[in-house]
């Protein structure tokens, strides 16, 4: 089996769109805010969204099932106030729950959170704990900086984002850190502040010391990494400075990266450098880069093709970054699919 | 020959660093302000602090000549105003044209410029033009963040940034982009500031069309790019998305990056990636990474190495990384070379 754990629902109906620009325009007018009832997706809107986008790609690559989120871009935490977000998150981890309630065999959810800058991450528990229960939620993905590309919120390692960890930890529930939105204009928002967060959430939890405290608490840090693996000398060197262990003992029991790196170079590097334990299978796919590589004449994001070409790992490797790592790192995601037989 | 692009005088007498103090200690009260004057700094100090550091090494691993810099993290323009900056950047300055006095055949000048945020670039244009006329500076380095960390000077390829561009073509110096101390604590200054802001420069200029104004501009992104070789297949499709031309019309006349990746996987795939030509070779050393690697026995930032163990490098294309590329990029080091006959 395939898992691709990185999926969001970019193709989502632009009704979506429609009511969330009216929800942006209610916060300066409050009379404009529209209900939650305004918003209707039939199952028929969302099929026409993901049989020839999502499905028809995981088809044509091969992949089984893809770990879906909400759109995340469009999380845009920096937006409005706690209520904007409560209420956005609530809405998009529901229409990607439909998506896995239409497609059980091809998605689970993992959620969004409600999170707002300034605002205790506590508030954010609730939903959390709905998308687990109602919804199936296999994984939470957790916004190191909500608010956009100015970095305002403490480092992941500070105790202000315990209470989310704890939860975490109770729900045997791992985090993808994953940024949205820039509205700083020095950060291009998927070529920029995506790879910076993961390189800088790596960086915190080089410094701290997070997993004495949640010995099983589990992050996945996506788009390969960031800059880590390709700098991997200077990490390790960096963390000798610092007196820490060495990584594989500091953080490569609780810190995974994800296989979303176009081009087979990247891959490379990616499965040299980090034990293949801590790769899991993903594309992103329909996301930052949708095109084909003149190059090879494939989409970039088509990253099974890497991992097949790829001359270093074995069969057996492969088996664990597509499915087996994704297993362990996902528990839920383990009991769903035995259920099922899987 | 075996040129060094990028190196800090950070082993500098403690006496730089006990006049920073009291200069810091002046901005809240005035009366505290150090004169230059009190800074004393002999001959002999300075030998001291190369001889068995920056030159010791070079002599270990077979490097002739560092392109010299003030110490980046100490560049610290965030704090004070345009005064403070440029009476710091002046002694910062001198002293390593200092150091390439005392040591002609090993150590030439790039400068550090009187940044200060919100404030005009065009007031760092006379310490530009002192250190080309009076130093004999064959590049500067320019922060494309005098903030610390919190980004709030346009991206590069702003007007902004003009009158810098403007100098630099007329003296035909290339820039080496490299930010300094990072006062946001999200961000580690070594591990997440410096190689966020390469990759944030990096994207930067593929948004723009800056070359377009200003064909002959060269900018130098150190740390091997941040993590722009290792996601080269996302750069080349964000900027095929945005209907930029392919990377190496685009940017790659005009952007170069150094070999400051501290392990072999690391430069192996930056030079499988990123042409020859557009690679200088460069240490860092004395730098983010002191260490010694426990898994080679050497330390991380002897670059030099790492080179050398390359399989995929010519003799041919090594000369270009260790010389004829930084000939080609500074070329008023080249012409310094060739008035000594080297």
């Amino acid at each position: 089996m395939i898992i691709d754990i990185h999926g969001h629902y970019t193709t989502a109906p632009k009704a979506l769109e429609a009511w969330r620009n009216r929800q942006i325009a209610g916060i300066k007018d409050p009379s404009a805010i529209p209900r939650v009832s305004e918003l209707r997706i039939s199952d028929d809107d969302i099929r026409e969204t993901i049989d020839t986008n999502q499905l028809e790609q995981m088809r044509a690559r091969g992949s089984d099932l893809t770990i879906f989120s909400p759109r995340a871009s469009f999380m845009a935490h920096h937006i409005g106030d706690f209520a904007v977000s409560s209420t956005w998150a609530a809405i998009c981890n529901e229409l990607c729950f439909r998506v896995s309630r239409l497609y059980p065999d091809h998605f689970i959810l993992a959620a969004m959170l409600p999170q707002s800058p300034g605002v205790a991450p506590e508030t954010c528990v609730p939903e959390l704990d709905r998308c687990v229960r109602e919804y199936g939620a296999v994984a939470v993905n957790l916004n190191p900086d909500p608010s956009g590309g100015h970095w305002t919120s403490p480092p992941l390692t500070d105790r202000h984002w315990y209470p989310i960890y704890e939860k975490m930890v109770e729900h045997d529930l791992p985090a993808m850190i994953h940024v949205s939105t820039s509205c700083n204009p020095c950060f291009h928002t998927t070529g920029a502040h995506y790879i910076n967060a993961d390189t800088t959430a790596f960086m915190q939890l080089i410094q701290g010391d997070l997993f004495r405290d949640f010995p099983t608490l589990r992050f996945v840090i996506p788009h390969g990494g960031g800059a880590a693996p390709y700098h991997w000398g200077r990490y390790r060197g960096l963390a000798q400075e610092l007196g820490k262990p060495l990584l594989r003992d500091h953080l490569l029991n609780n810190v995974f990266f994800d296989t979303c790196v176009y081009h087979q170079p990247g891959i490379d590097l990616l499965t040299r450098v980090v034990p293949i334990d801590n790769i899991l299978f993903a594309s992103e796919m329909i996301g930052a880069v949708r095109g084909v590589d003149p190059d090879t004449g494939h989409k970039y994001d088509d990253t099974r093709r890497y991992i097949e070409a790829s001359t270093q790992l074995t069969p057996a490797h492969k088996r664990q970054i597509y499915e087996g790592n994704a297993r362990r790192v996902y528990p839920r995601l383990d009991t769903a699919l035995k259920q099922k037989g899987r």
